[in-house]
């Protein structure tokens, strides 16, 4: 397998793919933004306060940019794609508030997450709103295939995150099923942003698939990265604590690749934290040194290289256009977010 | 104002209205609950589990019902507005669930909570599978208006849900802001669960208005008889405890008739019970006699009956058809809900 070249310099690039297409987009995702700052207008203050500190709180807008980028490469017409490109923000900003809920995080893009700050009740409500809200963005569109993937990728995202919830503190988790939570909790939204400008041209099938498949596989690859900087990464620049999944008991693929090979009084340390979530100090130290003993973080990067080849495989199929380029490169990104 | 028939004698019929239309509908409603279990099957054992839980456990099916008859009285094709029913019962259901989770209730339909047995987790998470469910459900009509209405719908529902958190532990909300969250969280589904029929069979503007009217006009009293029932109700026939909006500090019809007319000291036990949550034994009878005092019951039933009457008259524009008198019916035995 060739190296993604991002592999090799492992500083981002000053001007990183996704600058680069937030820059060639801007135009258009500045009307992405006024649809969504419109959407949580609401006469319930609650909702305009929730929304825009989880909102305006920044994210990189990285779906939003994958509709509109499709949209352009097969020369969709941007307005159509707006709201749609918002929506799928939305689906995601519900998701990212129903997580906090049920996973009592603290911190959440470097900020107390919603839930501390406005309480269960309403990060459920609002996570509700704002997902109806994305619905009636999608029925805009006026087209009932985009609204069939997008309504699917959100009946996949909700069924993942039950599985994961059957998946966590149980390190009997495989590889498989641990890949299969996050091709449906992660990797459906992006694949859905994808599919979207194809499936407005009628492009023929490959194309659709193509594309379908490109942000299939660079949304496992970002949620492996994202798994893995849950143990490596600088919490400042994360933007929320490390170790959330760790004591939630999580299984994700630095743990299972640990568990793998690990012996018996390596396996009664994760029966014990991941299982019966007793940890004490110095515990995530152990669990890092037993990652770094069994290379569990450099085979999680190669899985996720794994999937970001087979990503750019995929964008090879996508028509020649200046931004085929940048998707391509978008996709050795992925692997070197520190955030 | 004409006293509604079933006012008169307070014990529903051996056949309800309600049981009418499910032996009338009984064909087409057999399909909608196939359609139903089909959709919570999954390969996730706590999706069929939870879901089985709730909605196996029964319910009234009122929503469904309404869909239906609207689509015989107006001569839609029925098995289009199959998928339309269950996706009206999942919005319903995925509502329920994540109002458990919210409220910390202890009972629904007699039996614990979803919450207390499944864990909030899942019970977010569910409503969430359930709530995407009825969205693809809803695309397979192939009608955007009736996706618009739903969808509509269900964004004033979420928001709705969010205006009752701001209104509650507030004893200055007016009835006015209270029939608000009413029409929102409750009878904006009614409403669009009778639009249905109309709107497949284009039908002119004024009979879509008119089942709009009849459906948001018996929501409305439906919930307020449901406000009642959480005073009054034997717990047993409710099949959940009463007295749940008061512990929680809601402010419910009852409530405001009775804060209207209280004078210093009984406006310092509202402050004390319903905005602070301070409740000792004796409290909840307290309020019921302060409700006696202040006709405070006997004021909510006149308003539900306002909107039965007005909900009697949205009907009488309806076309002839032996369920619009069963409409009409149904509309009285609302005001005689005992659970």
């Amino acid at each position: 397998m060739q190296r993604p070249s991002a592999q090799r310099d492992k500083l981002p690039a000053p001007s990183s793919p996704l600058d680069h297409l937030s820059a060639v987009l801007e135009r258009d995702m500045r009307q992405v933004n006024e649809r969504i700052l419109k959407c949580m207008e609401s006469d319930v203050p609650l909702i305009p306060q929730l929304a825009r500190y989880l909102i305006a709180a920044g994210g990189k807008r990285i779906r939003p940019l994958l509709t509109l980028a499709g949209a352009a490469i097969y020369g969709a017409p941007m307005p159509k794609t707006y709201p749609l490109a918002a929506a799928v923000e939305f689906i995601h900003t519900a998701t990212l508030l129903h997580d906090d809920v049920v996973d009592e995080s603290a911190e959440r893009r470097g900020q107390k997450a919603a839930n501390l700050i406005f309480g269960n009740k309403a990060s459920v409500l609002v996570g509700d709103y704002l997902f109806s809200k994305s619905f009636q963005l999608m029925v805009e569109c006026d087209s009932l295939e985009v609204l069939a993937i997008l309504s699917d990728a959100a009946a996949v995202i909700a069924q993942g995150e039950v599985k994961q919830l059957t998946t966590s503190n149980n390190i009997e988790t495989s590889l498989p099923a641990y890949l299969d939570v996050v091709r449906s909790k992660t990797a459906a939204l992006f694949a859905a942003s994808c599919q979207i400008g194809p499936v407005l041209t009628e492009a023929d099938e490959k194309q659709v698939q193509a594309m379908r498949d490109y942000g299939m596989k660079i949304g496992i690859a970002f949620q492996i990265v994202d798994d893995m900087l849950d143990y490596t990464a600088d919490s400042k620049i994360l933007g929320k604590e490390i170790g959330d999944d760790f004591k939630e008991g999580k299984m994700t693929a630095p743990v299972i690749f640990a568990v793998e090979n690990a012996d018996v009084r390596e396996r009664s340390f994760w029966q014990r934290t991941i299982e019966e979530k007793i940890i004490a100090e110095g515990d995530f130290e152990a669990a890092l040194e037993l990652m770094e003993r069994h290379d569990a973080l450099k085979k999680s990067r190669i899985l996720a290289e794994t999937y970001i080849a087979e990503a750019r495989q995929a964008a090879s199929v996508i028509p020649e256009h200046p931004l085929r380029e940048t998707l391509s490169d978008l996709a050795d990104f992925i692997l070197t977010r520190t955030h």
